[in-house]
């Protein structure tokens, strides 16, 4: 049969991996899928994935793409994969892609959520999906802040060491906070980012916010392009990939 | 120093508990509290509960009493005791209650939430804290057949098999359902609740619903104390105690 691309959307508990990308001896999404991709197919298929979510960073719309010559129903394959998947990792849907697709260079932005609990003792049952910190901070103050990571830039000055980009150059499409119940959420999209970005850009954000300065601050940090005056990087715990936009229909 | 009683709200994750109540062999909530507070006093110290949530169910206001013969403030219990617990309970808050304070008797009203999630493919990260199910029944068809458990009621059809309570009757303060965000949240309070009588009031809920019948349904169910008549009780996983009312300010 001749070779289709097939798009899945993913959502995982990041909490038991050790990220997106596939690593020697140690479990992650990229590698759980890979598996179950095998054991489907008999033989190694290749997984795509739109963002490389560190180790406890969750999803609830990551999208992965893989070629098969399968003759299943390309919405079967979400079906098909859930039953050979462990329990932190759910394909929610799978669908036939333009061929040429691929999930990652074919992305056009994605959307990040980070939740902020602010108290002074955690839930149990949230310890994995968010960060408590300990003072609720102005939301009024950090969406000013915020509004300075709009547009083209340089981000260098949040690019983890090590990583393999190219440029640090990035267009963030919006930057935002808002209060849902006791949660403080952070909203962030982009073309693309870079490692660690948004969690580093988080911990500028609170630690500008607790000094009680404002965007030029912010505007000041980014054209530094200095890794030391980003603030404290925030734990993956409380970030989640909500979405991935693409071209077309 | 003279004994005084302490009363503490509590959080759970009840996913790694074998329930509330001390068992021989099973990592219990009392029991693990127990362990924490016979450590900080070097002697046994018996805890009671509001409620005796089973395994797998949660809380975010759980509360509990001890007496205690330590001359430490009452509000540091709390500190004192998150140091020696593991990171799935958590003493939210500790204060000195008037003597004769019981966490059990002199509980007024108990309210429970229960986080249904409908959706053909559960998220991961939620796998634990609510219950999924394949269809999004219809919110006012709920409520509608909900109402009917207001009251002081005989709920015999929802007591357990093996319940070691003295009477099955028990006075319903509210019960209703409400839209949040993915979520249909079923809340109810009570004076107090039979063992797994809000799963199985759940579990008779859905299925009435499910065949299109209405109050006058529950109210005849509720009426013919059969058990045979409730519908499947509800998985644990999605159940939270939210609240424990008593008397005084």
């Amino acid at each position: 049969m001749a070779e289709r691309t097939i798009r899945m959307t993913l959502a995982y508990d990041g909490t038991c991996f050790a990220g997106w990308q596939v690593q020697p001896r140690h479990r992650s999404v990229q590698g759980v899928l890979q598996y179950a991709l095998q054991d489907l197919h008999r033989h190694e298929v290749a997984l795509v994935g739109a963002g490389r979510t560190d180790a406890g960073v969750h999803a609830t719309a990551q999208v992965g793409s893989f070629r098969t010559d399968l003759s299943l129903e390309a919405e079967t394959f979400a079906q098909a994969l859930n039953a050979r998947l462990p329990r932190d990792v759910r394909v929610l849907a799978s669908a036939e892609a333009p061929p040429g697709f691929d999930a990652r260079r074919s992305a056009r932005e994605r959307t990040y959520r980070y939740y902020l609990y602010p108290a002074r003792i955690g839930l149990p049952h949230l310890r994995h999906y968010c960060w408590r910190i300990p003072r609720r901070p102005d939301c009024a103050a950090l969406n000013a802040i915020a509004a300075a990571l709009q547009g083209e830039q340089d981000f260098a000055t949040f690019a983890a060491t090590g990583g393999s980009e190219k440029t640090t150059m990035r267009a963030v499409t919006h930057a935002s906070f808002a209060e849902r119940e006791s949660f403080l959420v952070f909203e962030i999209g982009a073309n693309a980012f870079l490692r660690k970005m948004v969690r580093s850009i988080l911990g500028t954000i609170l630690a500008l916010e607790d000094r009680g300065e404002g965007p030029e601050a912010m505007r000041d940090i980014i054209r530094s392009r200095e890794r030391s005056r980003a603030g404290a990087t925030a734990p993956s715990r409380g970030l989640f990939l909500e979405g991935v936009r693409y071209d077309g229909p």
